[in-house]
């Protein structure tokens, strides 16, 4: 299939990617993490998110976000997120189905939270008819496209924080967002005080992999144990860091994430200012929200495959990926002008 | 690290199968499933296992085990399966914990399950005080290396099936089992009355990748949802049905399960009858089970690595792998008959 | 302790409901619902709420909830409901916790679902990313003392049978809407569409006795099951359909609705107008939410128990139940205007 | 119905309990718990039990035995229990299905577990591939209607502690122990190292009451949570505290207990030698069982109702309760021999 603007995950393994898999594919290894890849994937994550970092390498997204909940909620406990998380929308109940959590999403306009929208349902502390909300969940980048900036990030860990919560980032797509701000990964979570984050990498050029990562084991038990129960525990788990380690090597997340974003940008600089077209979100990273005519919307997609986010709304997602060529952004660019001027 | 006999998962990935991972890394692919790789699966799967078969490639083993469970019982539905079933000891609990599945476990010479043994536990059909036993759950291969004839397995489906039960297959070593019985796979699965199997590649040469393989589609409902719900759906799906294709593709898979069988069997010939060690299990694939003094086992594990099955009874456990040579095997059987002898 | 104006089930048992426990204290009976007097039930509820009605009893609401919602969605199932839900606010995450429901909670201005709202998180059926939204639940009388009436319950069930969602009610003040309404219970539940129903009893004068309700068998399955694994099925269940007989024999459920809200109209009356104080919802039932300045408020607190409702907004909640008198009522009010004035 | 040997729960409500519950039927009281009755309940418990002891009561013995183990295990936890556990066989899967326990059964000859016993499942502590069995449940009387003397608790409870287990008491039948062996609770539940333990009522003449008790509040966390999410908690409360309260009042409970226990040593008294019957387990608090031919059986069920336990082996078991009379027994005791003698 033709390249598409459907979502990143449409695209295939970076070929780097690739030959780091084949070169770990010698003789035995320990099964289940006890692997010299995954040993070295520890000391990288230490020097990438601080001394006390430690991954725990998963098979997807949904599975590090939850398990990273799991394990810094007791049972009676709560999430607080963005009624546009990932987890609220877009993983079919697993939270809620495979770890018994408890979620309170909070709407917002840009699929950010902030002190004052967390306050919103962050309260009942103590009272047993309330599920304890005990930890909050953000995205970086959003699954809008947004950004926060690291004192953003701040603001909210430190008013969880002094409730008594505990700070979770999905960074499923946390390379785009290092890239988009420019400063190290530290530099927005460990000392932005985020407690436990989801690693991506899938999206950005691996082929299975992510990671949960602890910034903060005070405030997080029973990882090692959940991972097993939530069935995201690899026998070789050895291939699974190294696609990770791929990423940090050489900048290659770095980069490919830096091309993704820049793609986004020319895209939406191509685009900006035809008439019938609007944007309902900022576009800090790789994804653009536009609002036009649905029908317009679906004969583009006659030509390139996309997503509605909100037909209601005459709301549509294009995503750029690693592989995104500018070729393919300013072909499709035309398409979308063209099909916008009949 | 040297080959060692400690797990069939210490091995690394086939090259082959390395190789049909890049062969499919073309393009864009729609994610989750709807792609041509995972599209040409399902004709394999039907050519293997009948018409009616399908395939839903899932990351892990207790994956395939709970979402296949999963699918055929209701909320208040419960399983027979014996009590040496790695559901039941070895998978943390997933099975309770991720999709609240109650267990009957029954105690097996052998980790057989036979007509007799279901019916200790097959009882209480319409009684709310009874979990409903209404699947049952055998592994072929066992988990004790023992193996299921097809009229085995027939007589337990049929007892099932008379009960109104659904009869699922853990076939994590489904490959060693084809190659010991030297039929096709649907010879003691489909036709032998099994109506859901997990489908095992990792142990057989995979990087990650098995699949639950539905043959009766009458008893089981919502697969694609629950394979969501518990965190098993792969987003770059094409990745996970190559590894499965390339074991199908000329006979990868099965050339690989006849020679680690075969390397089981040449390493117990070379120890059997050896003073000071016994076996436990007949050897009918990959794993030898032997019984000999703990000292002894000691000495041996400080020159391979390998796993205690039963310290108490003086039990381990020896497995052999796609990659063990008959070097490996016979410098280990001399190991394991020098520090016998000593 | 005095009667306060905190909570309907700060009250005791009316003590026809004891007298009624008392009278089925004879000899045997088979246990676990096989009695006669849960056979009487039945009956009672067939007349009440059409032929093909069937009552569960149970302990309490939230096991009614619970059992309700998970007898009508598949395992991959939600439920929208409104976000002041008790499901999704009062029960301590007990549908996440204890069944792996999720909710899809939607802001109200007044408690009450319409099919426009509805319709807000009523999609993505068939898509297995998003939690299928195949349940809809709402509260008659709502937890904000608003009241649907019978046609606009209609709208909302027409708008979700369209949809192939089923109807749950939370009726836990059913009586308090039936006294309200002035119509027969099925004229806005079984007429109306709603498919299956929590009748609660203790907050309207039972010891502690609920019932789900099955209105419509065809969406509905498993309930004896769920009833037990929810842990909701009491041995002595006679006890239970007792208490719910005692409120449908002579009508005495119904006068101990229409005096509690006799007594909330009373007590709205005599302070409505008041300077200091206005009323953030209707009085159509029990309950009366106030909003005043938090230290008048808590000066009245420390002459009658009641509770807050959001202090950020100064809103408080004053309920009235079957047993309290026009004189409790006369001298809170008294209390109530004294505050204010000072 | 007449008086039956089916259960205990087949009887009513002692008529002390019911007045019991009339006295405290008196004005206003807080809701869930903290009212003046269940104040008292926790002054009567410490002094049964100990001054660390605190109740919880919840409305049946499942949801007593679910929350006490949910409240002492990890997510990733289990519990070992015998094979004929309650639990185990008689909960529906409740502790699975609703609290995500794992259970690891243990089979017995006398339904009593012993440290040896213990061990074959309390083992594995720190591999995350096994559920961390950290947690074991006996049942006081057991269900097979013996006892353990206070020094066998003893023996298990130091075995579990040295392994970092907790111990739970199932005691729905706790008086019938008391009773059996002649000593204050505390000697065979405090002072023996049980944890924490569920004490019945409902079968020894109580509506529906049963209580959690902590004995070492060390081992326990989160009960209050626990109980509202596993849908226990009473909103009137200090009915189910009047209840448990009416046992310990004037010694109700240990005089009922003796009684049935009295009844049933009475029963097996009469029919012990009478030839065609012999028994499965020892007499040692209100069961028999009983082993006969089934057509035997059936034809005494004709005339009076009582449970199977096993078909297969001709085991029936035989009930007394609170409310059962000398003559009760003796009748039914000529109608054991008459039939037997046909």
């Amino acid at each position: 299939m033709d390249r598409t603007f459907a979502s990143d995950n449409y695209a295939g393994v970076h070929p780097e990617v690739l030959a780091a898999i084949a070169a770990v594919n010698t003789g035995h290894e320990i099964s289940y993490g006890e692997d010299s890849v995954t040993e070295r994937l520890q000391e990288v994550v230490k020097r990438e998110f601080g001394e006390r970092a430690e991954a725990f390498p998963v098979f997807n997204g949904t599975g590090a976000n939850v398990i990273s909940l799991t394990s810094v909620l007791p049972r009676w406990g709560a999430l607080v997120t963005t009624s546009t998380s990932h987890m609220h929308t877009d993983e079919g109940g697993a939270p809620e189905k495979t770890a018994a959590l408890k979620l309170f999403p909070v709407p917002t306009p840009d699929g950010k939270l902030t002190p004052e929208l967390l306050a919103t349902e962050a309260w009942g502390f103590g009272d047993e008819h309330r599920a304890q909300p005990l930890a909050v969940s953000i995205a970086q980048t959003t699954e809008l496209g947004t950004l926060y900036q690291p004192d953003e990030i701040r603001a909210i860990a430190d008013a969880a924080h002094a409730l008594g919560m505990t700070v979770h980032l999905d960074g499923s797509r946390l390379w785009n967002a290092a890239a988009a701000l420019g400063v190290p990964f530290r530099a927005f979570t460990t000392d932005a005080g985020v407690d436990i984050l989801s690693l991506g990498a899938t999206k950005n050029g691996a082929l299975a992999a992510e990671a949960i990562v602890v910034l903060n084991p005070d405030n997080v038990d029973g990882i090692v144990y959940l991972r097993k129960t939530a069935m995201q525990l690899a026998s070789k788990m050895r291939f699974l860091s190294a696609q990770l380690l791929a990423l940090f090597d050489d900048g290659l997340g770095l980069r490919s994430a830096q091309h993704a974003n820049a793609m986004a940008a020319r895209l939406r600089a191509a685009i900006e200012g035809t008439p019938g077209l609007s944007f309902s979100q900022k576009t800090e990273a790789n994804a653009i929200f536009g609002v036009l005519d649905n029908a317009v919307a679906d004969r583009i997609r006659a030509r390139y495959r996309f997503y509605d986010w909100n037909r209601a709304r005459g709301e549509v997602r294009w995503m750029t990926a690693f592989d995104t060529t500018e070729a393919d952004v300013d072909a499709f660019a035309a398409a979308i002008r063209e099909e916008l001027a009949r």
